[in-house]
């Protein structure tokens, strides 16, 4: 049995990976009296006379919503709210699991912009956060975007921004790996979807100067007229060298390749063309844009990919369960750039510089220092840039 | 400490009355390749084929949405969603405690009806079922009936059916106890809200033939121009015989009377004037319409309020956990008419002939014995009337 198989046969023996547990006892009927009615009136009417209330008195301060429209699930793409519930059960699993996170799927049957938008920000009063996943690019962006602008608790897709802070810290890592810094190195990301759009800005937060965006159109640049507006406007915020053409002509001289893109269209002559002590981050998954193999065989310094089954595996979930912890912990009103930055940087710290090597640039998934570290720096990072309420 | 303090400070001591707990380990690089990627992806694919499969392969075959736009919240009214939280989580502690259903709160931020439809209807593919809870009258009935229309799953407002249902199973048992029928007694329900008018309709599908509401504007009769459109139609549906007046005319010589209104509004003299046996309902919480002694030493023969201090008491934890429980387990569509009526008889059925009197016309909201029975005739009733899937 193949892992696909031995994962069905366990979805089926499991009929779901996560169920609700109760903290109140409710044995007798005093319990019901003081969980229920009508004890809990006085709960309601504390909260209604200051409703910061609400996040000591319920759940609110430890719940996170995980929220898709099922159109981009996995390599799967757009397969809906009913096929999508596996994912977003496993995402609950793991906040629990890691940062001990009461989290909830929510499934949405419907792919409108502006439906979404509303019907995200009308729930939203019910969550501590809400964690956007698999909302196909470019919708997610403008999505998240006005749910930012409308809701008072964290929103973050971390499709973006996960993705985007681990890779942060697996290049600041690799970097030193190979002695370069991130204002000099030359960047190239392929595939300008959620995460490589979110990736780029990252980078480009962190410090880079010398970013390129290639898509499946060439290498994006500033003045085209791209039907996707976050080309056009990725475009204006990288590429400042002005090159064109292929991937293959943005790689040659480059000292960083990234992809969240399609299986098997980076060649071994492509990484010889880069510089010495190339870090090489193909990420996409279940087949990357080139092996780990090939990569370390045509020269690369540093490489990283998706898979569990190889070093410096680049995986959202060094993340997520972190950054939420973080953000609830002091109740942050939102994810912001500072404390993304913040997380990067407690992610890559994690490994010292005697452990530090071309095969271990990242910490172990299941690290439990992850979540401390990456949690402490993200409080602290929400109150010194003035959104924490606690 | 009276209830209400002891409450709140447990309230602050759980910090939340239901958590999220796994049903799937996470504690190896491998249990994550099966929980999530890249395993997880096959549960999807099968999902996608085959929609049905959701059910056996995440916990929706056992998840109910309590959902709350805060309207109407126990006796305090439009308190919003931040202070109708307690209550929500507390509803979804019962389902969990009586019958292991994985209930989780949602709290609306918006009290537009088409807002409220929309929002629930696009989340409604995350859940096996839908509790409506505390939507003020009149807006709850629309808004229930246009999700049942839009869902293929239950949607189940209980402050209207949980209640009916009780205050039926009472009705049914008290009139045993008082030796009457209920084709033939003169009925009085007090309160023309969500449960008023769901109980008076109830009543009617049980088999009475003389109902009579009655509301702030006194006793409703058919042909008048009532502002409220829920007025008008169970105006039209009870009161045959076409009497008019007050609460006081209405009662006198009625068999029953039921109240879901206001303290203190029902006096001595009312239930003297009531025929002898009366069975006498005055379910207004925490302060009834009239005391339970008071009736008593005015002549009633059977009392049932809503305090749990007392006997009979009528409250709907006798059924919204067992008729979710019966309706999940055979994956109804709906919650019907015949599933309410089967809830009904089997919670009746539950006292035994040696057992009734008239301080014992219900079983205890503890007995084990409820959420089994109401489950198994709710099952039943959904695969007779051909709403069951499973």
């Amino acid at each position: 049995m193949d892992v696909y198989e031995k994962s069905l046969k366990k979805h089926y023996e499991w009929a779901g990976k996560t169920e609700v547990a109760l903290r109140a006892p409710i044995e007798s009927l005093d319990d019901l009296a003081l969980c229920y009615t009508p004890g809990v009136s006085r709960a309601c009417t504390v909260i209604a006379a200051d409703k910061a209330k609400e996040f000591e008195l319920t759940r609110r301060h430890n719940t996170v919503a995980v929220i898709t429209d099922g159109t981009a699930v996995l390599g799967l793409g757009d397969i809906g709210p009913e096929a999508a519930m596996p994912v977003m059960e496993g995402k609950c699993a793991l906040f629990k699991a890691f940062a001990n996170i009461d989290a909830t799927p929510v499934c949405l049957d419907t792919k409108d912009a502006d439906e979404i938008v509303n019907v995200i920000a009308a729930i939203s009063k019910s969550y501590g956060g809400i964690n956007l996943e698999d909302i196909s690019a470019p919708r997610c962006f403008e999505i998240e975007k006005r749910l930012k602008e409308r809701c008072d608790i964290p929103v973050f897709h971390d499709d973006q921004h996960g993705t985007a802070i681990v890779a942060g810290a697996a290049l600041l890592n690799a970097l030193r790996v190979v002695g370069k810094r991130i204002d000099s190195v030359r960047i190239v990301i392929n595939g300008a979807g959620s995460a490589g759009i979110a990736i780029a800005k990252f980078f480009l937060d962190l410090g880079a100067n010398d970013v390129v965006c290639v898509d499946k159109c060439g290498v994006l640049c500033a003045g085209e007229d791209y039907a996707n507006p976050a080309h056009v406007e990725i475009a204006r915020l990288t590429n400042k060298r002005g090159i064109r053409g292929t991937l293959a002509d943005a790689l040659r001289g480059a000292d960083v390749f990234l992809g969240v893109s399609a299986p098997k269209i980076v060649s071994q002559d492509m990484i010889k063309s880069m510089n010495a002590g190339a870090i090489v981050f193909p990420l996409a998954n279940p087949v990357p844009e080139i092996t780990r193999d090939e990569a370390l065989a045509a020269g690369a310094a540093v490489v990283g990919t998706g898979a569990s089954n190889q070093p410096n595996q680049i995986n959202n979930v060094l993340m997520f369960p972190g950054i939420f912890r973080g953000a609830l912990d002091v109740r942050a009103r939102d994810i912001n750039t500072e404390m993304q930055r913040a997380a990067a940087h407690a992610l890559s710290a994690l490994v010292s510089d005697k452990e530090l090597c071309a095969d271990y640039i990242l910490p172990n998934p299941l690290d439990k220092r992850v979540v401390v570290a990456v949690a402490a720096a993200v409080a602290d990072a929400a109150r010194k840039s003035g959104v924490a309420r606690k």
